[in-house]
């Protein structure tokens, strides 16, 4: 490596063969190791967990897969932002050692037929709309997890629902690894940092904030007392007014374990879920009171 | 331990943690560990796969857990044969170096919620009658594996269709375990050794050698020229003669994919399920042309 490189480039492995080998050495020197998984296109967001993984870990594997098993068809997997170039070069101002970036194949082999399937808090909410993703993020998640063997794993709490489920995929299968969450990052008026917010027109991103609004919108209202439904409906105008369409729900839920709510009691989050012209877009937040 | 019972117990352990102590131990000083879980009331069939294992491993766990998941509402989970001192003394005589025989909390925690989803091999014959069935195997298997960690692990040909969706699990998982395949053993008569074979009248017991006999009528039809559909019905015949009702199926399989078979080709797997009085009876065997 020329001199000038070494403070710009990390090393990228495509096979599970090459990233053992890395983490076994690591571990041989009792370093405890971190892990970030993400599908590329990173942003603020996706950093921000890298430091938060550096913070109870000495190394610290970034991991780039697009999941095709967590994308219906119709969906926007061809779509999805692939920039590994400017990923790397990203991540090699933050304290990450090593970018797994696999192959499909290497993740799923000729004839690969096998899903990991968690209940509890993978019901409803994005369920309803996206029957096939947590299937996919259990299963990817798992084969990572089993991949990469780290003492720790960070994942965003933008995505609240994916938390809570690779909380519990980790719990049932009792495998050794410390599930920590990373704060959402948000744009100047509130828009969560998100790759698909790179769907936007100038227009929609505009109005695209008005998601986190309506979240808090609903908090201020609770807050103040208001019943839940009502509360709810309010947010609810609060998106229709900015232009979302369809809102796939606007949800008060138990924090821990995402059933509905009739009153408020211990932590609760406040999740939603609406299309901007043809993207997607998720938000949440917890209800401080 | 009292010098007497030196080479009469081995130790049990109920917890992931004392395996996991025990097991690592083992690791440091570089032994290979070799797998073999079981539902307990062992026979010699489930004895010889502890041989088995020995021969390609310096250690050998041997699991005892009567797993809930594998058995439908109706099915004969409680009558299933518990008999934990018999088996553990029975392993005592054999190359077994621990029991770990957890109870149902260790494996399935409070709120326990996850399946693991195996396609493939898992299609068909069993799964026609028992669709829970091999989402309990591969759940379970994943989970004893995970907490094993074994090198290699041992199951028998007597549940070929599960040794094939084993294979499957622990490939597209991407596990580091090699699965070897234990020979079927037999009473005088042919019928294959299984617990469930505790259910029968000494009248039925007499019969119920027929299943074996019948695997064997289609094959040699099969080896002498005939069409397998002629074959398999006059298998069928026997099965019916000796008085079992329902017979689940009798086919002719690609014994790698189990994919039903128009031309004998490749390797061939003849398989059976059919009941005699209340107990089910599964057995097969390759076709050697």
């Amino acid at each position: 490596m020329a001199p000038e490189d070494q403070n710009t480039t990390l090393p990228i492995v495509r096979t599970v063969e090459d990233l053992s080998t890395i983490v076994a050495d690591w571990r041989s020197g009792d370093a405890r190791v971190g892990f970030v998984p993400t599908m590329g296109a990173l942003h603020e967001g996706h950093l921000s967990l890298v430091d938060h993984a550096a913070g109870s870990a000495d190394k610290v594997v970034v991991s780039i897969f697009v999941n095709p098993a967590q994308f219906a068809p119709g969906e926007d997997l061809d779509a999805y932002p692939r920039t590994e170039k400017t990923d790397a070069a990203a991540l090699a101002t933050r304290p990450a050692d090593l970018i797994y970036a696999p192959n499909a194949r290497e993740m799923y082999p000729d004839g690969y037929d096998l899903g990991v399937e968690v209940g509890g808090p993978s019901q409803g909410l994005e369920t309803d709309f996206r029957p096939h993703f947590f299937r996919g993020v259990a299963t990817v998640v798992t084969k990572l997890f089993l991949q990469v063997k780290p003492d720790i794993a960070v994942f965003g709490e933008k995505d609240y629902q994916q938390l809570l489920v690779v909380r519990k995929l980790t719990r049932d299968l009792g495998l050794p690894i410390e599930i920590l969450a990373g704060a959402t990052h948000r744009e100047w008026d509130g828009l969560a940092l998100s790759s698909r917010n790179a769907y936007l027109s100038e227009e929609e991103r505009a109005r695209a904030a008005q998601l986190y609004a309506a979240l808090n919108d609903v908090a201020h209202r609770l807050a103040d007392g208001e019943p839940i439904d009502k509360a709810r409906d309010a947010g609810w105008q609060v998106l229709k007014g900015a232009g979302f369409k369809p809102i796939d729900y606007l949800e008060v839920r138990d924090a821990d374990t995402l059933a509905p709510l009739t009153s408020l009691e211990g932590e609760v989050r406040i999740l939603g879920a609406a299309r901007m012209g043809t993207t997607r877009l998720i938000d949440n937040i917890a209800l401080g009171i």
